[in-house]
């Protein structure tokens, strides 16, 4: 299966593509960040960002797209922006007839590094590791990007850790992570 | 010049296009709100808005869009899918070619009634008033769209109140409102 990450932002915007194989493997498709510079008309960096998303689709075909949950309550300087981007990655999507998630930060750090609380070297160094790549990829937003593809990749639901127990204990903290996020108040806003 | 006003929301989305004459005079060239079921994925609820925003682009040929201006500390239950719609609304704009612009609610109440605190009932009846309808425009979002846009097309830059002096109390109103949301703090996230 092959799943294109998402961490959506107006300055930069992370593009990652995995395939996943059975057995938990994962390769690299391809990674980048779109950038929009920060003195353009929202409408044009909107526009730009959106055939960039439009032309990643086209050109790897994902079997699914997962685009980073967007969290009202936080940054409210950048949620607005946050949150068109997302819906961008979401039309595209919808257009291109394949189908969405959305992941919490916390569950993409949880798939891959099996703590969501860690930091962006930490997650940096583990997507490297687990794409078999001799660099860590790019900036954060990248890394963050192909996390939340791997996240998608590796969901519980695709391969019932539950079921059987034998989940990993990445796969545990993914569980946990998803868990804490269905309890928290329903008042958060996401996409 | 011919405005087109939108009052975004997933599951009511407010659209409203008027001619501004010289002289203050608006008619109304259509009016109506577009809907998506709340059991939709949203990434179907947004390909839906986005495909009418761009019809009624098409049909009606604005020379400008303006959209409400959406804050990230209001409403925080839906201001990610509210974003997301003024995104495509946006987006659209952009594809269109067509010049953009974002007025504050208070704003679009002030330029209409005279105060930007007013309810939905006298937005509702200033506009028909206005337009010179014998009905008041359907719900609130029609008229709130047609607010947004009869606000840009008498926005003080076009008609320079402020310059000669000529301001209405309505045309006062509104410059008092646009200067309040200037001095508010820079924390606020818009789009």
């Amino acid at each position: 299966m092959r799943v294109m990450g998402v961490d959506p932002g107006l300055t930069r915007c992370g593009l990652g593509v995995v395939e996943a194989s059975p057995g938990r493997r994962v390769s690299l498709v391809a990674v980048g960040v779109e950038r929009t510079p920060a003195d353009w008309t929202l409408d044009r960096r909107l526009l730009r960002l959106d055939e960039r998303i439009a032309w990643w689709i086209g050109e790897y075909r994902p079997d699914s797209l997962s685009v980073e949950r967007v969290f009202a309550q936080h940054n409210l300087l950048t949620v607005v922006g946050t949150a068109q981007v997302a819906g961008l990655a979401l039309l595209e999507a919808a257009k291109a007839g394949i189908e969405v998630a959305a992941h919490t930060p916390s569950e993409a750090k949880a798939a891959v590094t099996g703590s969501g609380q860690a930091d962006k070297a930490q997650v940096q160094h583990m997507v490297a590791r687990l794409l078999g790549l001799a660099e860590v990829p790019g900036p954060p937003d990248a890394a963050d990007a192909l996390a939340q593809a791997i996240c998608h990749a590796w969901r519980p639901t695709t391969m019932d850790p539950a079921h059987d127990g034998t989940a990993t204990p990445a796969q545990k903290a993914w569980l946990e992570a998803e868990r804490a996020a269905r309890r928290r108040p329903a008042r958060r806003a996401t996409c």
